[in-house]
Formats: structure tokens, sequence, C-alpha cells
């Protein structure tokens, strides 16, 4: 399948990676072509990797992947055309952090709102489907980096788009049986608002590197 | 020990029943003394089971708990006055969820403060410990009713205080290394802001009765 993967940081490489190593192809898109850490991402990637500005990534892939910082996010869906995103599943991995007021960061968007909602309000054609934003990228593309049967969760109002989503996440590392499926776009929220508390988690086990699991 | 229970609801009841039944004498408080269902908890609840408005309820605690609806919490206090809950631990256990927008409800106090944070300005003296607030009244009570390690979470302020609410949280069933100490008052953001990704689990499993655990 063709991807497009928008953002280069951590999370960027770290899915763009792991498709390439299950035999997807990738161009991975940034605010401008030839962006360096986006170049080094596809040489070392090889082959099926690639890389060009938001649009050319948006426009390559079948499935888009949203991987750039929350605030950014719906500046950098603008530069990838809204119609290089119609009709196409967009996975939104991203969190509205904002680190403006220092640490702890705050929410941009949140309790009456979501960023994924706003993507998919902005972005009517898309197909936004919300999940892997409750861990880090390493857990992301590597669930067993952690035991136990933790979760993932899984928002968006097409059904088509979250099989496709199921299915990628599969190829993951994440059984079907470990996504929760909280309903539509709107559920979203649930997963951004538990970022403070993971954060919270994080500081308190001294590692990014964990999950939860639902106990009955 | 002598323990306040500010509110006559499932939490109310559920905290204020478990006291007792481990020893504890509980004044359960209401806007005015005399409440139907504050009687008749006490009625069944025994001896050690008492019941009286919010100020009798404070004043008779060594520790108080708020298990009063959180939209409504800063009233219940201001009435149970700050000179009641001067120096006494005060367990936070509620959730500010406004339901005036519909369902999902959605938090009246989130992201840049919290509903502890708030009560903790608002009565400066009062040593407020959140925790609890993650998990339904059954299992607040009765960890044993969900399986494997699953965890609170403890926010506070006051080291002293949070030592207060972690013996308690052992009487209900709670070890020590199941509860997660997040750090000052400022961190029960987290876990107030997980309560929506807690609604969408609780409908996606079809039942109250769950949480969350830890894995590494």
């Amino acid at each position: 399948m063709k991807v497009g993967v928008l953002g280069t940081g951590n999370v960027g490489q770290s899915i763009g990676g792991k498709l390439v190593e299950v035999g997807h192809e990738v161009t991975m898109g940034s605010r401008e072509a030839g962006n360096e850490k986006a170049v080094e991402w596809a040489d070392a990637a090889g082959e099926g990797a690639s890389e060009g500005d938001f649009a050319a990534a948006a426009s390559f892939g079948e499935v888009v992947f949203n991987c750039t910082a929350g605030t950014a996010s719906l500046d950098a869906l603008d530069a990838a055309g809204a119609d290089n995103l119609a009709g196409r599943p967009l996975i939104d991995v991203s969190n509205p952090l904002d680190f403006s007021r220092g640490m702890p960061p705050t929410l941009a968007i949140s309790n009456t709102d979501s960023l994924a909602e706003r993507i998919q309000a902005a972005f009517p054609e898309a197909r936004v489907v919300k999940t892997l934003n409750t861990v880090n990228a390493g857990v992301m593309v590597d669930p067993g980096q952690v035991g136990g049967d933790h979760v993932l969760f899984l928002s968006g109002d097409d059904e088509e788009a979250k099989r496709v989503a199921l299915g990628l996440l599969g190829e993951f590392g994440w059984p079907g049986g470990r996504v929760v499926d909280l309903g539509g776009i709107a559920t979203a929220r649930g997963p951004e608002m538990y970022l403070p508390l993971w954060l919270g988690m994080m500081g308190a086990l001294g590692t990014p590197q964990f999950n939860i699991a639902i106990q009955r």
C-alpha cells in the first residue's frame, strides 16, 4: 500500500519506518521537500521510502498518517491540500499539546472539542480515524516493548477507514482485540484528554515506555 | 477515626458504608440535616453512622471526604465551612462533570485548572488529596470486583494528608503499591481529565465495573 506520513519527528519516523519494514511504500512529508530529517530517514529506511512536501506525501498515499505536532497539524494538513486528503483514511496520531505555558503542557483544544474533530470538520472529505496517540512512538510500532494485554483506542465516523486503520495496527503488532473502538470521531476527546494523566504516569514511573490495560 | 462524608449519592453512601464497616464513625453531611437519603443510610449502616448538615459532618470528621457532585462541591464546602475544614485531610473524590450540554458530559473545570486545585485554593487550610475519582463507587470500596493489579492515582500538596488517604485506601482494599502518587495537587488535572476516556470505555465495554492497570 502507498502511505503518506506527514511529520518528520520521532512519531513520523517510527511509523514511517515500521510501514516500510512491513512492505509498504512511504513518502514522508514535511513543509518543504528536501527536509534534512526526512532525507536522512528515507536514506536509512531504504527501498520503498521517499520524501517530499506535505502535498506530495498526501497525494502519494492511499492512506495518510498525521504525525505532525498537534498545534501545527491543521496548517500542515492545509499545506497537504484538501483535494489530496479527500476520500483517504487520515489516521491522526497527534496530540494538541501546548507547551507555551511551560511544563506540564496544556491542551490547545479539549473538553468541548478535540483535534481529531477539528481536522474532520476542516477536511470533511477525509476519513479521519484517531488512534495511537495514547502511547509513545516506540510502543506504537512495537507493542511487545510492553507486557500484558495493553490497549489502544479508535475513534472515527467512517467504518471502512477504521477497518483500514485496524489492518495497519495489526501489522504494527496490535491484535484487533486490543483496540477499543470508542465510536464516532467525537469520542477522540477521551484519548486526547488522557494525555495529562499519561504525562503524570510517565513522571511517576520515570519512563514513557508503558501503557494501560483494561481490567474487568 | 471520625470521618465526615459530604454527599448522599451513590459515592457518599458507598464510602460512608465502607468506613463504618471497617470500624470508623461516620457523619454523612447534606445541605440540611434530616435529608431522607442520609437518614436512611445512617439507619441501615448501623452503629457508628449518623447524619447532619455539611457543617456538622465536616466538624465531626478528623478526615473529610468530598463525595458531592463536582459542580456542587465548592458550594457544599462553603456550607461545610472553612474553619471546619482547616487542618483536616480533605479527600476529594468528585468529578466536575457538567451534564448541562447533554451527553456525554463535558468538564466544568479542566486543562489549565482542576476541581481539586480550585478546592485547595478556596480552602487553603484544608489538606486536599485527590483520589478514587477514576473508578465507580462499587470499585472504590471493593477493588476485588475487578481482577488484576488495577490502579488508583493520588495527588496532593500535603504528604501527611496523603499518608492518611493511603491508610484509608488500604482499609478499602487498595494496597499501597497500586496507588500511583502523581505529585502535587495540580497533577489532579490528569485523573479528572481522564473521565471522558473512562466514559468512552464504559460505553464500549457496556459496564462501569472496570479499571485500568499500568503495564510496563
